[in-house]
């Protein structure tokens, strides 16, 4: 039988914060200062208090305003730490802890994002989309299969879940040359990003059994794409604008020690991985995840079908010597199965525009002013799961 | 007749630092902690210290071992420091400063870099480069002349001139599929990087008039490059290892202020832009730029061959809406004018090895271990010149 808690509400089968997950975030209450907490059941753990009345001790970083220095203190504080919560908080722990109801927090990023690096793992999505951008020819780059292509992001404008989207403004290209314009093909791109945990010097190479170690957690991730700007600008350095204006993220960080029950193998490889990027064991996780338009479930899948797992990535990452921080952001690229109620963009699911979908009795191409994008993802124990939280954004008319 | 120092070495013709220039920077000296500084003749005035001493008010942001605080504290703050240093400094100055021997000092990295933007902004080298990736017929991409092409870099690879840079490891297509190899064909990238030093909200555009004033300064840049890696991995997403495992960047930080004379208009535009990206007054310099190996100098080139400035970058990079804060830095892109002996990259000078340089009685098609690349730059006002310093970087074997 499942561990429980005596939170009850943690103990319901469906309920996303279990005692066996405890993910972290940074909240606050009626404009108190941001700080850290845990969630368990309908509540949220006060971390900093904790430390406060002497039940935890992280050197007094959950009273900052984000996780980056707690997490700086490694793999054996998170461990110490998780075992002194699931203590606190199971069936026999503290009754008199600092709990805050869930509904009356706010919740802000959980980490200062250092840098921000996307990735192109599912092959089903990097096909997909090399159809519609570059046809069928040269869909899938001839490296694809060999290395996890990434490029860097934008940490600037990574904002947490419930943060508006405003439709960004870019150059599109038209017949009679480009012009200055709204994007008129908003999409999203569903993800999971990994938080790197430590930090790896100029000139060291991470193998990816010490990139797994590296690796905190995993959130959800909306990596937003205007199509059109993308289409006229991504050649040949890469997406820049079309990707700059937001990226969401879920607010809670689920742990790896949270998702170990959950590894699997990903998909099929078509050929052998060079040894820098060959894995001992399975470093995927069966996650099902799924999006929302307007509250409508419109795909679902699995983390589970992608080709490179995040410490695949961050191997690779690290290949050149590029020094990783505590901080770092994952993007694992977008996750789709290969039917198109599986696919984790409006581009792939629409064919860019050219068979709808149906929302609630409308057609939807690409997203409009006044849409919700929605984001869940669980991982599914014995009597129990792991869920993520909320991962959502509404979008804004451009501001002209 | 130029304005002079009290500091006599400041006063030679081919200083590089007179009392015009003030350019700013973070030193230590024998193991002290890295403080900011001004360059002066042969000297570094020590801000912490004549805060300390009541000689400069800058809030104490002048102690800390980086110009990012200190930046934040916006334009009126950086006219105000200019004019008492010019006071402090000048012929009728404060004989009594706080000055250290240039020769003593370490240099730090100026800024602690938030993220790093690498543009694409000289027509002669993205044609030269366009035509060896993608061939003469495609080599200009169809928007480059109606968008600063950017991307986004690794910001945590960026280190000051003096730092040995590692040969980087990646993986290179051969005819048999990929290998792990070190790079076999590294380059460099002669160019200025801007510092932003005034924070934007998400969503929020900048206009090219406030890019300019939210300029602090430049320095020059070594992008360097691993062509054969970058060749491999670049499509469709753009640069990523190729361009992680180093950028070097010059000490000091040239201000907007003292570069005011040398305002030039760059290259000869072939279409209208956007009005988004049209420019009130001249927006490049004229700054006279070099390339050395081993000491030996390869090439000469200006800023102002350059298409867009970095205002219209930086106003172009905010178009989305996405958020610019202080201590981004922002590659100008390689700067190349239209000759052999003017090109800021080997994989131009030397058409991707079809044709080597000689130097030191020696064949170089690309960098070889223990070489060493140095970029020099100045712009020369009447009887005085506003150097950089230096920006170099020897080359080590790789960690194979």
């Amino acid at each position: 039988m499942a561990a429980k808690s005596w939170i009850e509400s943690a103990n319901a089968p469906d309920c996303e914060f279990p005692i066996q997950n405890l993910p972290y975030g940074v909240f606050s209450v009626a404009g108190d200062a941001p700080r850290c907490g845990v969630a368990i059941g309908d509540r949220i753990l006060d971390l900093a208090a904790c430390e406060t009345n002497g039940l935890i001790d992280a050197g007094g970083t959950f009273a900052n305003p984000q996780l980056n220095d707690f997490i700086a203190l490694g793999r054996e504080t998170w461990a110490r730490i998780r075992d002194r919560l699931t203590e606190l908080l199971g069936e026999d722990g503290n009754r008199d802890l600092p709990l805050v109801a869930m509904q009356d927090a706010r919740l802000h990023l959980p980490i200062r994002v250092t840098e921000y690096t996307d990735f192109y793992a599912s092959r089903n999505h990097a096909f997909n989309v090399g159809v519609l951008f570059r046809g069928p020819e040269n869909a899938l780059p001839a490296q694809w299969t060999h290395m996890p292509i990434g490029y860097n992001g934008r940490a600037s404008s990574v904002v947490v879940s419930g943060t508006d989207v405003i439709r960004p403004m870019g150059q599109l290209k038209t017949d009679d040359g480009p012009i200055w314009s709204e994007c008129k093909r908003l999409d999203l791109e569903l993800e999971m990003g990994a938080i790197v945990g430590a930090n790896s010097r100029l000139g060291d190479r991470i193998s990816v059994a010490e990139a797994e170690e590296m690796i905190f957690g995993y959130v959800l991730l909306n990596d937003w794409s205007a199509r059109d700007i993308q289409a006229w600008e991504y050649q040949p350095l890469g997406p820049f604008q079309a990707k700059a204006f937001a990226t969401t993220i879920s607010p809670w960080i689920v742990t790896t020690a949270a998702l170990a029950p959950f590894r699997s193998e990903g998909a099929e490889r078509v050929n052998d991985l060079l040894p820098y990027l060959q894995e001992d064991r399975p470093g995927l996780y069966d996650i099902n995840l799924s999006w929302a338009l307007n509250g409508e479930v419109l795909a679902r899948t699995n983390y589970n079908v992608m080709y490179y797992s995040s410490a695949q990535q961050l191997a690779h990452h690290s290949g050149s010597g590029c020094p990783m921080r505590v901080g770092d952001l994952l993007g694992s690229g977008t996750i789709s199965g290969p039917e198109r109620d599986q696919t984790g963009a409006l581009l792939e699911m629409t064919e860019a525009g050219k068979h709808p979908v149906m929302v609630g009795g409308e057609e939807r191409r690409f997203i409009q002013d006044g849409d919700t994008i929605s984001l869940s993802g669980h991982a599914q124990g014995d009597g129990y799961r792991i869920g993520f939280g909320p991962c959502e954004g509404k979008v804004l008319p451009a501001r002209s």
